[in-house]
């Protein structure tokens, strides 16, 4: 059956998986020293033009944001993030049982805007009970958004203006980087990225990879990393299988190859159900789709087609998610035309 | 300086400092076990018609609210709270800290609404993702409110009936309880309070003790609650200290009498700014006052009366709060009606 | 060059690697649903002759034995362990921590001696400070143990029977179990760890399998388990790229037959070391082996085969360690034979 | 009857208890910004000839050991102290609970030594696995021990030299500081506390006052410290009650005049034991006394007099201690010659 349910429902695109099977009889070293994560690090280094960047590799990314964010933040200081957020949302509070306060702000499309986030930490700096309360350290952001959508250049370099002027620090969390960055609307590259981030992850599990995350902290790691992440689980003793996928994905552009695929499946996808006549719940430029379905046509489709219920539009709608990947190809497209 | 700026700025009442005078050279048992926690907590247990209750003594709100939450909860849970709830906004983190998610409502004047709790309760039951978010167990209520309001009889057990439904526990934050107990507006009583709570504490600090609460366990407390208080440095070795000051608070109605005092004098207090014709930030029945001021008048009486600026009304006027406790005299009403 | 230096240095075997290719292209559920996660699931359970058991996959051990510690334990219990247990020595604390007190025994080669645990219990129910202690609840045992040595099913009914008395749960940590259940001096299966054990795990990471340790309770696992290895990151999204393994590895016998290679290869690279007079540090009938090198001697093989050192013996000795896996072979152990 | 249990059976001493009711009607600040917090921290701070020194006041020692611990260490980190240290026995595991390794040494007569601790330091600096091991960064002692004994000054100058060496900050736990600092033996006093620990706390709650214990950083305390002891809900809203008992105790040297009535009684009941020909279980200086008792005469003195078992000494005899405290009187002490 087709399935549009999610980006992470596949094994590993082409290279990687013949990286892992080249590789498999060599004997590396382990928990992160191994040739390949040390020469994926330095390939994702240069994708980043950060040339001072420090790159680790840790399995999921429910995991790579809480050992993020509980390594950076001191006891006392919290982060911020949109209340769509994913870590607000859907890691089970890993953050808060890292004992960090996760602090929401509203969202318009699952994004922050810089004027709210100026006048949260203009209120907090002037309320007269700030030692009371939990300060305000890192800002949390997806990209693309758990809705699939975007940050322009312009919105991010007003976020960094705010984080300079109150010394937060900006963490933003790419599990689906790369359908992000290949999206036609897309008006940023990697090494943006690392210029105005503190520390971001590059995502692996749902681009191409069977898992992994990379992280990149653009100027230093926090000391000690390695213990912290071995600390808190997030250490693979084999680290090589995750040095090695990533290798792969970031030698001859891997990574963005196969995740335009994802993109522009996506944009086709879009299109026939626009062509159709189908509202959207939301306008998402990258690999997720958010459509509004009639009950009806809820049944009818789910019978046929992989796709997941986002929520309750109305009395007789409702909005779904249809996610194309790095694996989805045309004529998974045209077999969907089809069908709705 | 007349002084209404909180109501812990005093020492304790006369008959809490009679009994730590009083008591002071008797050699006791330690660690809870002494012969005047004791006693206190049977007062405590008739006083809330609750025969099979436990009682325990812990000097500070913020560590009985951490201490509480953190040892009702299992680690994938969380509780909920009004937006404006105090472990929400004021205990810098505690909660969290302790590794348990917060999970907001809105609130209307500091309070949350059954209804509200029943639809957020319906919609996580029905999310498909709930797997991956933290499962609300918890209800936590203030009473007064931090806005100085107070649930009506009709509302709690509203309340109570949602957590029935969805299997939550019900704690109360009685840190200012004798201020909601004896004021005018007020409809419930101890018993009742025990009735519907699973847990709730007895605030002191604010209501005529040095420091101190006493957390009520109605049915059953936890096992080894004593192992875990002791483990999050809530339990005083000489705990005599908690236990002669409760079981003075809880001789002769003292509790009651004295937090009468406190309703009273704020009473008079709202009635003589109502008189002026100044307005009110929010209704409040209880001890806290909420007034609007313009900001010269503020400026004005800050030079004179002691009072804590709440937020900005707008652009030309600021709320206020005026707290009255245990302590208040008549006379420094009087004094106050002259400088407003 | 040769490399006896860890038993995680090479990829996966054979049959997990065709595992992994062969299923690459199909399209799979998520989050421990998947179709090969559930049949891994379900041949372990037969391997273990529990049919009732409820079977999990982590990606690594550190990971694992915090989590299963943590969601196991109340947070006034802690776990009793041998002093040189990992979870003691070298996971960086992970269980503290997640919150909770490692209590260490002496260790006997690597292992606790039911009698000693048995003092211990008696002495924590015997001390009148109890209530002000941590409380024993979880026994932690590694097989093989971190010296490669192993219980004899005496050793193992002794300590499940002090369990009984004081209602201590067994955790066995089995990084290494196959290693340990196809040595010669081995007297018992995996059906017997399961009838012991509250909860187990069978290590992928160091037997074949790229990454994954598979988390066995053999009655029944802790309520929303799923939630809670959610929140501490310990779940794959991708969750058939350890179901997938496993698969393999349980079917046909994989996992032990593998494991029988690198306990034959054990058993005769230990033989080369005696037949030409060395001394052990450790009797090890495991993949471990621990030899006592003069330094001089030490020096010289360091320049051709890659072994770990392990601690320093005397004045002019040095204990390291060769470890065997199922990838060693016959060649290398004939290989190393001219080198030492 | 008589009692020598514990040294914190009783109230307040009557300098801190007239201090209370004298003050008890005054208005003050909170949260530790009240004139007799301030005002109690200058004396302290003068009496430690520390100018530079900041000062905190918590209600609990078990809350100030954990509080003091959590705040200094980075996750990666953790505190070094002697087996039978508090921290490592009797605080129900809350330094673990707040997330840190105690790394235990062991002891001698309750005392750490500089060259064990100087052969940990370099063990674990060569150990080729020291980044999957807990750091150790802080190292924790308590004076007097919880054996009554104390340091020499030699002994503490050695251990400060390994501190510096290895970079690891020294906290000396003084829950009964005046004890130790007030009997015979003692080689030191406040100033040289003052000038080799890190942190250290002067104990109140043993030594004359309600309760409290006094956190001194003698150069500079972590940023926002007042946020992550209110976090901790280790702050008194009502914070004069803890500025107020030392305020009192250090005027007029009063903290030092009742601990020496403790260390000078303890001296007494020490000779009276010996006189009689009972055997020392520990040869303490301070006001703890470990005398070993037949187990008929345990029985027979039990009926007439309160003190603690300690432990088993053999089989016909138990190790018991007797404490003295800032409230034991001459004639206490007289009347127990007759019962002995």
């Amino acid at each position: 059956m087709l399935d549009f349910s999610c980006d992470y429902r596949n094994g590993a695109c082409k290279e990687v998986l013949d990286a892992l099977i080249k590789t498999n009889s060599e004997t590396t070293a382990t928990y992160g020293f191994d040739f390949y994560s040390k020469r994926a690090g330095e390939k994702i280094k240069a994708a980043c033009k950060a040339p001072d960047a420090e790159v680790f590799f840790i399995a999921g990314g429910t995991q790579t944001n809480m050992t993020v964010i509980s390594l950076c933040l001191r006891s006392y200081e919290g982060v911020i993030s949109a209340q769509t957020g994913h870590i607000n949302c859907h890691e089970a509070g890993a953050v808060e049982h890292a004992g960090y306060k996760v602090l929401s702000l509203p969202h318009s499309e699952g994004k922050i805007n810089s004027a709210e986030l100026d006048a949260y930490m203009r209120d907090f700096n002037e309320n007269p009970s700030r030692d009371h309360m939990v300060f305000p350290a890192m800002v949390y952001i997806s990209y693309p958004t758990e809705y699939g959508t975007i940050y322009s250049k312009a919105e991010l370099l007003a976020i960094r203006k705010v984080c300079d002027e109150y010394k937060l620090s900006l963490f933003l969390d790419g599990a689906r980087l790369g359908y992000g960055l290949t999206c036609d609307e897309c008006d940023i590259d990697l090494p943006f990225i690392a210029e105005i981030c503190d520390v971001f992850y590059i995502g692996g599990t749902k681009v191409g990879a069977l898992c992994g995350e990379a992280v990149v902290f653009p100027k230093k790691a926090p000391a000690h990393f390695i213990t912290m992440i071995k600390q808190r689980g997030a250490m693979l003793a084999k680290s090589r299988v995750l040095g090695v996928q990533f290798d792969a994905l970031f030698t001859d552009n891997v990574y963005f190859k196969i995740a335009k695929n994802g993109a522009d499946r996506a944009k086709e996808l879009k299109k026939a159900f626009a062509d159709k006549g189908y509202k959207f719940f939301i306008n998402s430029p990258t690999n997720q789709q958010f459509i509004i379905l009639d009950d009806k046509k809820l049944k009818e489709l789910q019978a046929k087609v992989g796709f997941e219920i986002w929520e309750r539009a109305d009395e007789t709608h409702t909005a779904v998610r249809f996610a194309t990947s790095w694996s989805t190809t045309k004529e998974e497209i045209e077999e969907l035309k089809k069908l709705i």
